[in-house]
């Protein structure tokens, strides 16, 4: 399992930064109605309102690059926990920003996996 | 709930690290048998591994300052999701050390909250 865990998590963060970077509208499909988003200190309930603040980022274009993915099997049976450290590179800032974001995966009862949590921050040197 | 989360998360946290920084070997009554942590990608398995390494890092003396600190309530009954950002001084290096952890907070059957998952990052700048 907890190959299995690091297989899928790791699978999930290239997937989830590709929609990000190239396609951020479509995120809004791995999210569900009670899932939760920190992002910078700021709390927003549910896919909808996550879907647009993601959509409100004060940047249209990005690149995420991944530095280090960690993964653990979570307590919920079949759910993951997922924690990022990389830099997210906006075309009109001459320094890359650093940054760690965390995702909890919990299955659906589609048996599919979705973000139940997910918490961002910029890393301030 | 997300308030109490929110308290009672902030509270282990200052917890944790006054711990960690004056009484490090207590750190372990906050652990179980099927504790697991990430440290900086080394995986460590169980109360005691993850508290003989702890005991084992290369500094005897150490301060946690605490930058930021976001909470969510978890998918488990009463558990809670710690997401920290901070910087770690040490008493032999000029440069404070960033680091980002997060801790997933489980009650055990005898309704404590035990540290279920760990993932501790240095962020390189």
């Amino acid at each position: 399992m907890e190959e299995e865990a690091d297989i899928v998590g790791k699978a999930f963060v290239e997937h989830y930064y590709q929609l990000f970077d190239n396609e951020r509208p479509s995120l809004s499909t791995l999210y569900q109605p009670d899932s939760m988003l920190t992002f910078e200190g700021q709390q927003i309930l549910g896919v909808d309102d996550i879907s647009s603040r993601l959509q409100q980022l004060p940047f249209e274009r990005c690149r995420h690059v991944v530095s280090t993915v960690d993964t653990q099997p979570s307590a919920v049976p079949g759910s993951i926990l997922i924690f990022v450290s990389g830099s997210l590179e906006l075309p009109d800032e001459e320094h890359h920003l650093r940054f760690s974001q965390m995702f909890h995966l919990v299955p659906t009862a589609q048996g599919n996996l979705c973000v139940q949590n997910d918490i961002f921050r910029l890393n301030y040197g």
